[in-house]
């Protein structure tokens, strides 16, 4: 229990601004009630048509567009029943140091109205859209709310950690690595040697450098997320990045997919506009793979043919505002498309196993030769 | 270099075994030469046909069928070349100690063949299937070639390792884990306190029980493969199993997919069936979801329905002979079938979210609750 209440101090900044959240809009509730209104309460908008590319922030975010939820609106009154739930659960979430995943908080919350045969909530969609609404409406992120992301993702390298009572390292763990979890907002960071962070898409290539100890090579931390970076992964680097001043590095495959990890790692994405400036990296660079790399590195041997879906994607990135005023990116994508091919990290084993950890990384790293 | 000399010296007997059969391989077609003939090699017959269920060993294994490879046979000539280009590879990887995944193996050993068009492999199925017959032909795992599988998966508990020179434990480790790594070949198991393993299907189960300090209550070893166990985690339980002598016990959602993963765990699959003494784990056992617990712990509202998918997995699995002939199991699917619906693991955070590890875990396991 003494651990336990340690835990609760140290975390007591995020969670203190929540539960004042949470409360905050209960009161207003409640005074609704009393002055004989319905009770009703805001949210921006989160409509395609409200998410705009800042150009002086860099990243996606969300318009001054906003919707109301009033409860004596028939067509709002289950949500509104389901956003006062919610609110309702986080905050004993929270009092009880205890983290839910989605699906959790539906199954924790299902239950059917008294005298009625609705249920509180269908399925995990509609408890996870009224959760999104929340997190817009009060500011708060949904960890903030103890309600977790998938984990799916790992880090290695000379950085030491505490959470939830425990000290320890992100470096001499074998060949594996620490598990990212999905609620990282009670991370503290003690102690870190690492001058920057790489985000690598491919777990293959993650074990790869961790065996060639390119950490320790390179100074870095090297961190995946297994293809697309799962929300609680990117939360965790955009932590890193503020709070260890670590420039963050992409080396994915180079493809539109590759493209678009970064571009999400780096602009946000249109479904957590309203997040952006909580997830985003606006300045992250990209080292690679890129379409110069083929012929430099002579890999022609080693590329993959363009599917159509790859083509499609492109044609879509051509349109992304970050890389439509682009010319590096332009140029990326246009040679993508006239080659016909696309290049994967691990194409660069055909050199030699060593080669991505000794040649290609530091010499990109030391020469600064990053797409923006 | 001490240090990698050192990590040589621990892992020399997997490593031995395998360099020598490798050599073994080599000299014998070496010898088949030099007396004219033409070079051959024999290997078990890996079709469906040849796959049994060893009522004795309960587990799948192969049949006595054996195929040759041929040099000079035209059908052959390919598969013989990429069977000897592999072999000769996989042990520099031994020898520079050094793993590498499926798809690196194909673009490390890519090349045009000279003074023509053709390639030494034309994509990752092709040299994974040479792989496959390789590991039946020669009876070594391809992990113990240094070629790994997918990682995907974590543990937390009390054990101590040592892997690569590093020591660490798996327990003290925030809210996250040790990320198992594809290759645990060479893990050495130094200290632990568990009374056994629990094999957890979904992730956020596992972040659910890492919070509730459910290995500390239950004295055991959390660990999941998120999903279906990859490779790599059924080969680590596995050997924690051996080693450490810890009954593995299995939490999966009561549905067919769960009982699938349970099968594969226990018994092995048709894909390995040549693997099945190194990976499968026959007195496993099933802790739930069962079809029982809905009654039992009152979670009738919160079941889902079955879709057609899950009905014909059903009758599938009413045919493998390990539940075809099981009362128990038999009367499982049965009881799905007829209630049409199925029960998630997560669906326990319906009574409370500490439910699970206070209540359903501890009881189950106190009063030794199996499915066989």
């Amino acid at each position: 229990m003494t651990l336990r209440k340690e835990v609760r101090k140290m975390v007591s900044k995020s969670d203190k601004m929540a539960l004042e959240r949470i409360r905050e809009f209960g009161k207003q509730l409640l005074e609704q009630i009393k002055r004989g209104e319905s009770p009703y309460f805001q949210m921006p908008t989160r409509t395609k048509g409200n998410v705009m590319f800042e150009e002086g922030d860099k990243t996606l975010s969300l318009g001054g567009r906003m919707s109301t939820r009033r409860f004596l609106n028939y067509a709002h009154t289950r949500k509104f029943m389901q956003s006062v739930m919610i609110a309702a659960a986080t905050m004993e979430y929270i009092k009880s140091d205890r983290t839910v995943g989605k699906r959790e908080l539906y199954y924790n919350l299902k239950h059917s109205l008294p005298n009625s045969k609705q249920n509180t909530f269908e399925d995990d969609t509609e408890s996870g859209s009224v959760l999104d609404d929340l997190e817009a409406s009060l500011n708060i992120l949904r960890e903030q709310f103890h309600v977790i992301a998938k984990g799916r993702g790992s880090i290695y390298g000379d950085l030491d950690l505490r959470q939830a009572g425990d000290e320890f390292s992100c470096k001499g763990l074998g060949r594996g690595g620490w598990l990212i979890p999905g609620y990282t907002e009670d991370v503290e960071f003690l102690n870190y040697n690492a001058d920057f962070i790489l985000a690598i898409e491919n777990d293959a290539m993650m074990s790869r450098l961790i065996e060639e100890k390119a950490w320790k090579k390179l100074n870095c931390l090297l961190v995946t997320g297994e293809g697309m970076f799962p929300r609680g992964v990117r939360r965790f680097v955009k932590r890193m990045h503020e709070e260890l001043k670590l420039p963050v590095i992409a080396f994915v495959d180079g493809d539109p997919w590759g493209f678009y990890i970064y571009s999400v790692l780096k602009y946000g994405s249109i479904q957590l506009a309203h997040l952006s400036d909580r997830y985003a990296v606006p300045d992250a660079k990209y080292l690679g793979m890129t379409m110069d790399d083929i012929e430099t590195y002579g890999l022609e041997h080693v590329t993959e043919k363009l599917k159509d879906i790859d083509r499609k994607k492109i044609k879509e990135e051509m349109q992304y505002p970050w890389f439509k005023h682009s010319p590096e990116w332009m140029r990326q994508l246009k040679l993508m498309a006239e080659k016909g091919v696309r290049i994967e990290q691990q194409a660069l084993a055909n050199k030699s196993l060593a080669f991505v950890a000794e040649k290609y990384l530091p010499e990109k790293v030391e020469e600064g030769k990053f797409l923006p």
